[in-house]
């Protein structure tokens, strides 16, 4: 089934211990919809500047990615600075210039119209909703967001939180967003407020998610679950790690016939394959080829380094 | 098969969100001995001062531990005060009183010498190394250390290091110790200085296990390996988590007959659920008191929250 993903398609230069990149194809929606084509068919809406060349859409039209919502706009696309230089954890944002992103009113393309699942990458969650009401039949909405829209943004994020399915965030936004210290108070907190599941991310500690019976109507209510990350010997750059685990869960739930807290778990699990792969390399290099035996033996993988009586072959 | 536990019989004065306790019995020796006494015969090596009561050493003879090791000295025992307002995750320490502690020079009965498995709980290196060299035919020898000594006794604490087939420390200590940030460069260069297998804690997150072909002559290197900690809503005392872990796994590893990578991995699920019972209660209160039905249902919750395709019952 197709995902609708709207979120940022930008240009990065980042630094980090490995070496550093100027101006690489970005974005939240960019690191999204590579991961996610591995799974089902992607489309994607964002707005890029001149800067966005033939070349940078045969990033994603070789892997399948329906571009055709990705408007033209006069200037130059969103392009993020960051270092993670000593902190492989957490990035030090050295400049952000929204450019074209400032003005984005976005626009859904007839064509993109019947996708089942909806996926609202990191933007102003005011675009998040505008966009989530052009899709009222979307079967499944699932959300991120960022400490920036947390702190000044409260109001407009609220109305997107009521109508998420599932919202992923990190341990510091779910914290600052609850106001609670302890996970699984603000994961209480958070999901009274609206997604009816949610996942936090903990980095390379891996993921949990927190069901409620409102996740998985008629069945009891759920304890969480716990996906761990792959501990990486070479981390080569962080950026978006995070986007391409949203990727990887959400595009493996949109591949089944039926969402089920089984395919829930599993999706976690793909979640973080998809974001093991892409810290490999800068930019999106790393999951521009990706094959599917690659993802079958990490997924398998991940399960040695977790399950108990799991046999190594 | 019997474990000996050298270590601090201490008592603790705690401050959390929850409330407060004044010298309540704690201490690593006493936190470690009673996880593992649910698991197989546990013998203590300590020294305790005049305020160690008929009812303290009640609390460890009504879980079958073997007290003789346990010295009576002049003077006051080992005492901690700490404090864990509004972070759970790390103590601020208030006060350090070694009292008796600080003459001390362990002896081991003679009753104690056919122990098989030896822990040396968090104490000065010199007298882990001096316990060790007295049980030479020990078939297995595990340790803990933290940051003082690593930072200041790196030579002491390295003579243990290299006859430790496991080290248990928490990422802090792990990070210090090796002056790797990264968790894998760090395992490499600590197992390299000795310990044929490490477990890094990490808290709330969980643990990682790291083996080698030394950790298992014949076998091939093994991927790391992560067990999950509880996601807990309330943790009222987090004091002695981590020795607590300690004696879950290690108790667990000594009541198999073989040693095995499943009884190692199996043993960080044991670790987790004895430290998710300990920070139910103020000090030892919960670890005087788990069933036997409690444990096993708590290593099925760790398994439900943490494996692929595990039923609900």
């Amino acid at each position: 089934m197709a995902i609708l993903v709207v979120g940022s398609v930008a240009f990065d230069s980042i630094e980090t211990p490995h070496g550093s990149v100027d101006r690489c194809l970005g974005g939240a929606a960019t690191h999204f919809a590579l991961a996610a084509s591995y799974f089902t068919e992607v489309r994607v809406i964002a707005v890029v500047g001149k800067d966005f060349t033939a070349e940078h859409e045969a990033v994603l039209a070789q892997r399948g990615i329906d571009t055709r919502g990705i408007e033209r706009a006069d200037g130059l696309s969103f392009h993020w600075q960051g270092s993670y230089a000593g902190n492989l954890s957490e990035a030090k944002t050295l400049g952000t210039d929204l450019n074209v992103f400032s003005t984005f009113a976005p626009k859904i393309p007839e064509a993109y119209r019947d996708a089942e699942y909806l996926f609202l990458a990191n933007i102003d969650p005011v675009l998040q909703e505008r966009v989530r009401q052009q899709m009222p039949d979307a079967r499944m909405v699932c959300g991120d967001t960022m400490n920036y829209w947390i702190a000044d943004h409260r109001e407009s994020l609220a109305k997107v939180l009521q109508g998420l399915d599932v919202l992923l965030i990190n341990d510091g936004e779910a914290r600052m967003l609850s106001g609670e210290h302890n996970l699984v108070k603000a994961a209480d907190a958070i999901m009274a407020s609206g997604p009816k599941s949610l996942v936090i991310k903990h980095g390379e500690y891996g993921a949990t998610a927190f069901f409620s019976d409102r996740s998985f109507p008629g069945t009891p209510k759920l304890h969480p679950f716990r996906a761990p990350a792959l501990p990486l010997e070479e981390v080569v750059d962080p950026t978006g790690a995070g986007d391409s685990f949203a990727g990887g869960f959400y595009g493996y739930i949109a591949s089944q016939a039926v969402f089920t807290p089984e395919v829930f778990r599993r999706a976690m699990f793909y979640g973080g394959v998809m974001g093991s792969f892409a810290v490999e390399r800068f930019g999106t290099e790393r999951l521009q080829a990706v094959s599917e035996q690659e993802i079958e033996n990490r997924f398998r993988l991940f399960q040695e380094i977790s399950h108990l009586g799991f046999a190594r072959t």
